[in-house]
């Protein structure tokens, strides 16, 4: 069994290495990453030009390691059609720096990575943490590997396309699992106006969006301080939820207390 | 009234230039669109870089016009954001140079600048035609000024995202207007190796899966020479369709050949 | 005859179509630039990934216009290899908007233009004007015409590159047309600090340095009120400075105050 | 003593390491280098956009390594300017996979690189060997030790600006070390066409022109089975060749035969 590990942070982020590492213990892991950070690159691949890649030094050992210089959707795509001889089993992207819910699901690259996996008829998995500080990376990594090993022992079904998203807490802190819809209208871009010294320039900035009071989203579960999964092979395809109920999820959390 | 047009094809895309000239007929028009163009950029926004926007001289007399250093979805949080003082009432995306249609929808920068229009709380347009020859754009110019004219007099609620898609013929040959489901599983990226003399490359190639036989999908629909309205708000964000009815599509297939 | 025109401001900058149409007079004009800024890209070229060339309609009409999504340097490259048909007699790059004097030459994408031309066996002529609101660019335009009349006419030999530089000042106010040497540590790249509310960056700022004393380098010429013209295939390929001489200088002076 | 390293092949570069581990017998080691290939971007600095810098883990021990999501010229002007505390005694670049020699020396990231320190005052070595295969690194980086150690003990002035270039030949096969001058009119950039299914595109190719004969030239003393070390200073500066003599090169010989 193999899994295609991605990111949209870059090939050097920590969070990569952490689920890498973990991952090693339920299949062999292929990593295909960007070489730099793509934040908010959403589903965007690169038709119009060529993509060059490097084979690197993995950052764990015994882990085939691909840098793109391209989008995460560009890595998968790469690496199922070309990097990986035989294929692979499962997509995971993450684990990101940073929640990635409601409307920004659709704009973010660990997704778009993942979604690439989906596509191509493989179970998919973005996985994300609440804090670009990312203290409790080491919870993000188990619940992958949890949930990996389930879809690779046959348990849960292939035809499967999960957002997830941790509280940056410690496990003690963090009240359950949830599953979860999408929250909408919770972020907006503001823009703001700059000079170089030579011309003006606008930046983007994006922003989220007062408090999201709807109970069955997925930023409101967060908040609450548990463990947010959207079924997106339910949301985004119309495809049935497919196993992802509350005792999967239940049975989960008890295994990542006693792991 | 005003109404905010953009594409993926860039600034000076003849498509971009037929659409405002016809939604002149319904409403202030204003232009801002990509300097370049920016096929299969899908969502993706710029956060990490700044922006540089130029007021351009434009196609068609009347017309406030900006050409953006980068993505459609970029080219419209910077309209919404600060070029427009008033806002707009509407997004228009197009006249895209290819049909967006299935998964792809999901990868189009066409359709992912129309997403920003209604994350903002704005009715939202993508409208392609379904060949890169496009010798029928003013079909689609003026289903747009049809579905534009009856959006803005309040016929149609505003909470509307549409992904229009029309086949590239007289319009004595197309059947009639249909409202379809986005179809799944319909296109697939290959990997073609090159070297350029230095060193080898990768080159994306997007292909279409066979032939789609679900008759309420969206490639089945165009494929029978009908157009193709999907009411994305009800597929991507669970919404109801709205007022997207088969009396509706009959109403404006009447009006589009008395046009 | 004729005369390729391109420039590093893009191609929609207006110091390219006046020097566009004042060579209109004297010969056949062919504009091939960048279609962005693309300033301090020095000599780069681009040689990993592929050009996208698109005609575009000229600012001043009977011109045939090519924007390049490319540097300066690519533009002249795909002009010279590709787009003119039976190639140019002359590469004309500018008219920029802010001096290019100094150390600055070498980063300079308005002479790396004209590098190209000269590498190609052509008279080569880049041309700046010293401000960047730029009020006097008729000034440059005629001195390049009268230049590349010269030229042309044979009056001066073909195996050229000239770096001219203009005070912005009305004619009136000019003192004369010097030749003069680049000289030398003369700008500086501080460093600042930035933070885009994600992650830090690094934005490089340049600056002139002090005031230079050196009273034939071109920097003091252009300060003292004259037209600097500097012999870049003298300074920078070690080639006799063929004829340009003080009386070319006071002839050239002579005739712009003429026209 | 602190020597900055860097190149333009990018900072995973065997070259690059190869370089960086043979300075450290020499002084500290600093690397500040592109995070991706940056062949032919000359002298481009990039000033319209912020740069993203990442501390990463070097390949030869107790280097402090920083990657830059920029050019070699930009990674120097970080380094000098904000990434070393106490800046730096000389900067030395490369070692180039492929030659830099006649026109491609004004082209060439690897110079580029070496210019900036020229510029703040810095002695400067580019460093390059004749194949893409570069069997023979070691030559090349014992010759940049052992010039590094001259300049550092004071044996040759500080004011240097040095393009070496080996053959990539086992070390008794090399014949001396000479003093050259750049050759002229030694490259042209081709341009091909192609297609990649949607548009068309053109491709740059750089390619060597025939063989030159000039006897005091970079390119025909390397072919020869000579190293070559072009004193840019002298030839692009106009100053003195300060201490590059033939004893220099005879007694650089006799050394690297020795080590």
């Amino acid at each position: 069994m193999r899994i295609l590990v991605t990111n949209d942070d870059g090939i050097f982020a920590p969070g990569l290495w952490i689920l890498a590492k973990e991952l090693k213990s339920v299949a062999r892991v292929v990593v295909v990453a960007p070489d730099r950070e793509q934040s908010a690159t959403g589903t965007a691949i690169t038709l119009r030009q060529p993509l060059r890649v490097q084979r690197v030094t993995p950052v764990v050992p015994d882990v085939d390691t691909y840098s793109v210089e391209g989008t995460p959707s560009d890595s998968v795509i790469l690496a199922l059609g070309k990097l990986t001889e035989n294929g692979v089993d499962m997509v995971i992207s993450g684990i990101n720096r940073g929640s990635n819910l409601g409307d920004d699901v659709l704009l973010s690259g660990t997704v778009g990575a993942a979604l690439q996996g989906y596509l191509r008829g493989l179970p998919a998995i973005a996985i994300s943490i609440a804090s670009a500080d990312s203290h409790h990376l080491d919870n993000a990594a188990k619940l992958a590997a949890l949930l990996a090993k389930k879809i690779l022992a046959g348990t849960l079904p292939a035809d499967l396309f999960l957002n997830v998203n941790l509280p940056d807490l410690p496990l003690a802190k963090i009240k359950g699992i949830k599953i979860t819809q999408l929250a909408h209208k919770t972020h907006i871009d503001t823009v703001e106006e700059g000079h170089d010294g030579r011309r003006e320039y606008y930046w983007l900035v994006r922003q989220k969006l007062g408090t999201n009071t709807d109970k069955d989203t997925d930023i409101w579960t967060l908040e609450q301080g548990n463990i947010s999964i959207t079924a997106l092979h339910n949301t985004l395809f119309q495809k049935p939820p497919l196993g992802i109920t509350d005792s999967l999820c239940s049975d989960l959390f008890q295994k990542l207390k006693q792991s």
